[in-house]
């Protein structure tokens, strides 16, 4: 229960050890599926120079900016995202790294943006990214990756699916239907927003093009067989994994950033129609456009943010069990209790010698009773509360669990613990 | 080797993943021995109100921050230190744990410094706390973690020591030798100065008290048996952990800040006149002070930064040797080889079940000759290449180490990589 006094600023949170524990969770989970599949953690700088976010949007700088000057008069800005940092760093760090590099990092990104549920002005971000690599097989591997982050998280294809599109397929129908070249931007907006806007909108944005919303509409819903080739590349190989059951092909999905090239995905919870889980797709022309055109890669990457995550765990019953079971606090393997001060040395020379050998031990700072001792072994987690007493070296392991205790000795006390020890 | 034109801003750092490594080494090792320790991990927004680092030193704001003003104009500040949310957050959640609390954390923090050799504006720090307990069990107990984890690094006595003073003792110096109670302040900074200033300078300061640095110096190679039972109590502490080869008094640490009460301590490496590794101590009013008076905790803390660390580590042999072995690049158990395109299927069948039995897998995402195939597994340090060919369900698995290679099948092959399953 948080003194209101104390707050963080608006849109920021903190982790107090509780709120610390789901975060690692979290992280934990994203690091352990992103190591079975062979990717490898990188950092960037929480600040980098605002022309770097220029540079990626071609010019048209994202709104909502934490934007400032340093004392250098440097114009500067705490990273929104990770895809910028990621293609300078790998303009910069790639001839050391075998192709295709396959990358992730989690981290704080920030946006000055009107905090509300799910919307946090510092939230953290699992960034994964492909590069080096333009064949279907990586936007397969990435997407493979993302299902699984879910699947770890207990979600089930109950629970989520991964719309699957492809711009292309509507550079495409544009194009076929007289949509001059130059407005197939205008057009992919239109389509961005088709299942948000209200029809007379979506109708009234596509007059200018002389199409009709009802066209569009059966297009999305009936698209033609091998309308995407690409897609269906990206299908056989998620379908020779066993994860076909989770994607479907979805042309209602563009994905808003004008960086994106080709194949695209947003994870959705099939449930409360949260907002998108997770996004991203093909980004072939961002490390060149980055690095001034000296180095070229494509790219596919996604980012998946850790508020809706772990709004969807509270609401699945598997994911709440999941993470209820990697919560529960357990700090500590051995809490030492103190039933005769005067053996305070030894106590601690024990503490001491099994924090040697790798176990986590809490011991009493200062004199307390020992009843208060014993709850404070309780309410930390405690595997067990080793009582040292007059008696020592005779010494007595009590089971927290099951509150059963046993007489032991030092001898004793290390096989229990340590039966793998030498 | 990276490419020059595209740099963090000065003072930031890129951690590609091969920097990324060790700054895992760093937190992991860390992280482990806090929690042997029985100590629980917590973290802090990025970014806090400016008032707050104002309220922790009492009106006289540190320079070099990074402080600017949001689009809310909030007066807002890059989190130059921990501290100062610590006692913000612990005043807002202390009700929730058992006393006393021991808390870690390992994050960045922001200083806007002449960029040098050691001093970044981007830094990492290791932060350990003890809250709730105003004895020097406490005081043991933190400084004992301080010196776990640098024997964990691979540091002996012979490279590092523990300078532990106690400002009480000079504050009674001070007032005994008659100066005045309101500049004993003034006083406490000279001494701070005492190894850095020349004798004249320390000299010409201390003539305002009348006082001669000559009997400074040999008070401080010389304390008086009993000068300070705070020490006496820790050493005792200390000894019987068998960590007393690590520590020594020496008054001639006295810790700059304004905010230290009593017991102060700092970790010097032997060798080469670097800066401290780590410096804390006692901070009994700063809870009190942050929270308006609401929550009084005493508290006792310390920080460790990355980059001195990453240091001592690159000079000493043995610290190097560990670090080495832990860096050793291997992210993948298992390499995936194609030699038959056809088997294509199998192979992503197969490299799934690997991953959900938990290796890390990694596999060709497009097509490639044996040749780079094997490249690959090899610079990215696989232990096997599992090599696919037209003999499937034959396989072919290779030992990078040896090169050798053993012809096997599904379940000889999940029999070797994993014994222990069912």
């Amino acid at each position: 229960m948080a003194n209101l006094k104390f707050q963080p600023l608006p849109g920021f949170r903190d982790f107090a050890p509780q709120e610390f524990a789901l975060r690692s969770y979290l992280f934990n989970t994203w690091r352990k599926v992103a190591h079975r599949y062979g990717f490898v953690e990188w950092e960037a700088p929480t600040v980098e120079p605002t022309e770097l976010y220029l540079k990626k949007s071609g010019g048209e700088l994202p709104t909502q900016l934490f934007r400032f000057q340093d004392q250098g008069e440097r114009d500067i800005t705490l990273r929104p995202e990770l895809t910028a940092s990621l293609g300078r760093m790998v303009a910069s760090y790639q001839m050391d790294y075998a192709k295709p590099l396959k990358w992730f990092e989690i981290g704080s990104c920030f946006r000055y943006e009107k905090p509300q549920k799910g919307r946090l002005r510092e939230f953290v971000q699992f960034n994964a990214d492909i590069l080096g690599d333009a064949g279907e097989g990586s936007d397969a591997e990435l997407i493979a990756l993302a299902i699984d982050c879910m699947r770890e998280f207990g979600f089930t294809s109950a629970d989520f699916v991964v719309r699957i599109s492809d711009r292309d397929v509507w550079t495409g129908y544009a194009l076929q239907h007289g949509v001059p070249e130059d407005r197939v931007g205008d057009f992919l907006a239109i389509i961005d927003k088709f299942e948000r806007d209200r029809p007379e909108v979506s109708q009234k944005k596509l007059d200018v093009f002389g199409l009709k919303r009802e066209d569009l509409e059966a297009f999305i819903l009936n698209p033609p067989a091998g309308c995407s080739p690409r897609y269906d590349a990206v299908y056989a190989e998620l379908a020779a994994r066993g994860l076909a059951e989770y994607v479907k092909l979805d042309l209602y999905v563009v994905r808003g950033l004008a960086y994106y090239t080709g194949l695209v995905f947003e994870i959705f919870d099939k449930g409360h129609g949260l907002r998108a889980v997770a996004g991203g797709g093909r980004y072939n022309g961002l490390v060149s456009t980055i690095s001034d055109g000296s180095v070229d890669m494509p790219a596919t990457g996604f980012a998946m943010g850790d508020a809706v995550i772990a709004h969807l765990i509270d609401e699945c019953p598997a994911a709440r069990a999941l993470r209820d079971a990697a919560l529960k606090p357990n700090v500590c393997d051995v809490c030492m209790v103190l039933a005769a001060p005067e053996m305070r040395e030894r106590m601690l020379a024990l503490a001491s010698a099994l924090r040697d050998a790798g176990l986590r031990v809490d011991l009493p700072l200062a004199p307390a009773k020992m009843a208060n001792q014993l709850k404070r072994a309780d309410k930390i987690g405690a595997t067990y509360a080793l009582i040292i007493g007059a008696e020592f070296p005779e010494l007595e392991l009590k089971k927290m669990s099951t509150r059963e205790s046993v007489k032991t000795n030092i001898e004793g006390l290390m096989e229990e613990l340590l039966p793998d020890a030498e």
